[in-house]
Parts: structure tokens; sequence; C-alpha cells
């Protein structure tokens, strides 16, 4: 935690913003944003905005607080040694871990929370299209195959939700209100209102012939690499369906695919990937009852930097009032 | 309405059932099933439950009440005459119009409101993929096309029911729920609570332009035989959408596909179609961003039956009452 006597700098921060040079306009992080969430808690920010092919060297290295999407882990190592916060506006932080680049007085905050409801009404979207089996319905369309499977409603339909944090407990939020019986994933096994029966990762296999449809929502981390394999796949009852918004490395995606095509699995959808964007050439294109989402699960640009600037000026009124930050990331568990 | 003096019968009815041979079991209707719903009521039927290909002519000839799904309306007409009520067990009965084949005594009820909570959900479902493109990701999949379009979450989108019945009124709740905002249109412009604006069928061109996502969901007569056509889905904005969960005659689809076609509709689903099953050369099945969907909307097969019976018992609870029944086929409106 900082202390009293080092907050000092957090009424007049320097702010150095890093925008991606042509992102979409919707996820620029702009100063009279910044000024707007900050005005409120009478911060009376410096700050600068560049973009990474224009750096501004000389404020960087004075700036106590750093704002970007992507993180330049060398040139923070080497340039950024006043940072006492970096707030990253991506949720997931997996691709610029291990975090041994950090300094060891800065604290790294994401986004997480900032896609939650967005990511939560694809999750009931899609967990009611597995329920619906539209992927299959959808590889039948392809071969002009008017075959029915009646499903029914989907109260009482088992679902587990593996990673029931911002995302997943949204997610969880959604299908509990929509009639599914949920059970959670979920490391520190605390409970959920409504998730019926929180599990902890060890006992993820036991539960998985219980399963009808699984949600895969927690962070990329060594824990989580290739949690759904093959011996995983084979415990789901034969006719079970998979939903990925977590990472595409959550997934043995080989494996995936045998199930898929010997009908173990009933369906899945896949909205994150190993490489995005999914390289054209790629087998999952065209595997029988995989739907491909090309990423669209969590992005709600509409508000999206106002959320996260909401986090910030968050973190700010807490360090002024020597409180706990949230979003923090944890330099051991990557998340 | 059936009088007073009129009524005895109904206290132990002979009951006629026509199963359709063949059909799956869970749309067969069971004399334990009719007993369990009529014993509440003091009620002590005669029943016989035969298939339309094994009939028991005698017993058809003195009973009271029919149930059936295919209401076979010649042999109605000369052979039900002692018919006082026909509790059709499919809530679409377009396809037995005119219905000058019914003896002008014999009540005929259909199965409207059975299907609601099914139908709802698959409302749900459906309209949350168009809001997300799916038509379109879908379309893009068999393209190895990776290209992004992000909708945000659903909140205030602007979505038309053409039918608030029983299942228009069961989507709208939904969909009110999930954050859409709704206008509805019908005939008696009589307000329902999720519904934001309510209309009545004369003013529905005159809304279109307003639309992101319109939801056929009335039932077929001759006023809404092709109610949705070329002039219609030209005054929609572009990028609309359109899910049809009423009838395939609702919609001139040749119209239709060229909206898909030259992009002005950004998506369709398709749950009913003039000719079910969907023939193998429809080109519908290839349309750009239409998802064919093989009639699954409403069939919830778990207690349909149960449901059907449920209208049954409380018709026939009305009639011992002398109160107007409900479920009522109107003659001239064909609904």
């Amino acid at each position: 935690m900082m202390t009293a006597n080092s907050t000092n700098w957090a009424h007049s921060p320097h702010i150095y913003v890093e925008n991606v040079p042509g992102s979409d306009k919707a996820y620029e992080v702009r100063e009279d944003e910044i000024r707007k969430h900050l005005d409120a808690l009478s911060i009376t920010p410096r700050i600068t905005c560049r973009s990474s092919d224009d750096r501004d060297l000389e404020a960087f290295r004075r700036a106590d607080i750093l704002i970007a999407a992507k993180l330049d882990s060398a040139f923070i190592a080497s340039e950024g040694k006043s940072l006492k916060l970096i707030q990253c506006t991506s949720a997931g932080v997996e691709r610029f871990a291990p975090f041994d680049w950090l300094p060891t007085s800065t604290v790294l905050t994401n986004a997480s929370g900032v896609h939650a409801g967005k990511v939560a009404e694809f999750g009931l979207m899609a967990t009611l299209m597995l329920h619906n089996r539209v992927p299959a319905i959808a590889t039948r369309q392809r071969h002009h195959d008017w075959a029915r499977e009646l499903s029914g409603t989907a109260k009482g339909k088992r679902v587990m939700i593996y990673g029931v944090g911002a995302l997943g407990g949204a997610i969880a939020d959604r299908l509990h209100e929509a009639g599914f019986r949920i059970t959670g994933v979920r490391r520190s096994g605390e409970p959920v209102a409504s998730v019926e029966h929180m599990i902890r990762p060890s006992d993820f296999r036991e539960e998985l012939p219980r399963v009808e449809i699984l949600i895969l929502a927690c962070p990329l981390t060594p824990e989580t690499k290739g949690l759904l394999g093959a011996e995983e796949i084979a415990a789901l009852p034969k006719g079970a369906s998979v939903l990925n918004v977590a990472r595409g490395g959550v997934v043995d995606h080989i494996a995936l695919v045998r199930a898929l095509e010997d009908g173990h699995l009933s369906g899945a959808i896949l909205d994150v990937f190993d490489k995005e964007p999914l390289p054209a050439d790629s087998n999952l294109w065209d595997i029988p009852n995989l739907m491909v989402f090309p990423h669209v699960s969590a992005d709600a640009p509409e508000g999206y930097i106002d959320r996260c600037l909401m986090i910030l000026a968050d973190n700010l009124g807490r360090v002024l009032a020597e409180k706990p930050l949230r979003n923090v990331v944890d330099r051991q568990l990557g998340y």
C-alpha cells in the first residue's frame, strides 16, 4: 500500500496518456474526458496525450500516472521510474506477463468490469443459442437440412461458469434471471447470489459430468492455460456444449474439434482465439456445430473509456483517502 | 354463449381424442392426463382416445368434446354434429380457415398461449442475435471472414413487435427486461406494461422508419398476409433487421431477399415458411445474412399437452360457472 506521506502527488498528478495510433476514436483517451472525471475530486492533473508513435519522453519521465491500452514493458522499465500508477484500458493483461518489468513501486490496474454489461448480454445470448442448438442449426443450413431438435425452455438447465469475477459474475446474474441453474468455479470459492453451487478449481473435473453448458470466463494465466483439454471434454456428458469468452489459450482446440466432429459435444461458440484475427486458413471456420465470433463479446464502444476513467478516478480518490485500490493486477496471479 | 340449461353435458362429457399417427409421444393426448385435469373439477368424462387412422365413428358421433391437433373439417362437418367444444392443440388454426365447416353450435378453442414461455425465450435470443449481427457473422464464417462490427448493449434499442397477443406480449416482456424499447402493433391498441408505445395496424407504416428490429408475431389472416412487403421493408431504416416467428405468409420473401442482398437490411431470422419443411432447393438457405430456423421457436414439448389440457379444464369450469370461455377462435377474424 501507498503510505500517507507518499500520496501528495495524487492532488495534481502528471498524467501521461499513450493512445494507440489509428485505433477507433471510441477508444481514444482525451484530456477533457480525464478532467471531467477528476474535477469532481478537486484533482488538478497536468495531462499529456500522445500516441505511441509520437512520444514526449520528458513528460513520460516525470509522469505519475500512465493511461494506456498497450503497455510497452521495456520502455516503461527504462523510462517510467516515476510512475505510481498505470491504468491499463484493457481488462486482460496476460500479454504483458510476467510482470518483472513493472517497477516495484508502481501499481498496475486493469479495466476489469468495464466490459461486464456487454459480456453479460452476449453471454445470455450465446448460452440461449447453445441451449437451442443454434450452432447445429447453422451448420445444417449450409447443407439445406431441415432437421428439428426441440429443446424446451432454459428453466433448470445446468450451466457451469469457470471464472466468476467481473465478467463471469455478470453473466451468472443474467443466466440466473433467465432460469438456468448455475455452478461457478472460483479460486476463492466465495459465494455469489446468482450461483447456486460455488466450487474451487480443484473440484472442477469432478463436477463436469453434471454440466450441460460450460462457459469459460476466466483470465488466461499459467493455471488456466489449456484447462479445457481432451480429458475434461470427455468428462462432460454427451450433448454438452461450450462457450469461450475468456481467451483462446484456455481451450485445447484440437480436443474441442475432435469432440465436435465425433458428436460428443453438440455445439460450441468461440469468441476468442490463440491468434486474432483468426487466420483465413484456420480449420476452425469449417468445423461442424462450431460458431466463430470475431471477438465481439466484450466490446461496447459507447462509454468504454468513460468507464475506464471512472476506475481511475475512483482509485485516485482511494489514494487520497488512503484506502486500498481496486482493479489492482496481482503480479503473481497475473490478473 | 352457451346457456345454463345447455351446460349439463359438461358434468360428464363424452371426450373424443384424435391423435396424429406417428407424431412425437410428447404431443400425444392420453386419457390419464385428461382425467388428472378434470378430477379437480369433479368432472367425470367418458374418454375415447384414437388416432386418425383408426377412428371410432360411433364414439365420435356422440362426442361433446373433440381434442385434436389436426382438424378434419369435412369429417367434423358430417359426423361431429354433437360437438359442443373443439379444443385444437395447435395455437395457429389458419390452415383450417375459413370456418364454414364448423357447426354453428360448436365452439372452437385454440392452444394460444401454450407456447408463450418458449417463444418469449426464443424471441429474446433471436432479437439479441439480430442486435449483435449474428446472421452476418454466420455468413462471414462461411467465407472465413473476420470482420468486426461492434454493437454495444441492447439498452434503448428500438424494437417493434407486430402482434401483441399471447406470443408477442410474452416476447415484449422479456425484451423490455433486457433493456429494449418496444413499440407494439395491436388491433385493439390496448396498452401493455412492457410496451412503451402501442399503435394500431393503420399506423404501422408510419412508424417503420424508427424501427431497428422488427418482430412479426401475429396470426396469419387475410389482413396480415404479406404485411411485410417491398414498401414496408423500404420504409425501415438501413441496417434494420427482421425476425419472423408468426407464419411464413406474413412476409413477402422475394422482397425480403432483395433487401438482404442489397444490404438495406442487416439481417433476418426466419423460423416459419410458406412450405415446411423448407424444401432443399429453396433459395432461402443461401441468402446472405439470413438464418433459417426449422420452426423451433414455439415448441417446448415438456408439458405442452399439459398446458393445452389446462385450457380445456379451465374452459369446462367456465361452462359450468356460465362464464365466457377463453381461447375461442373468432370465425371471422380467423384466430
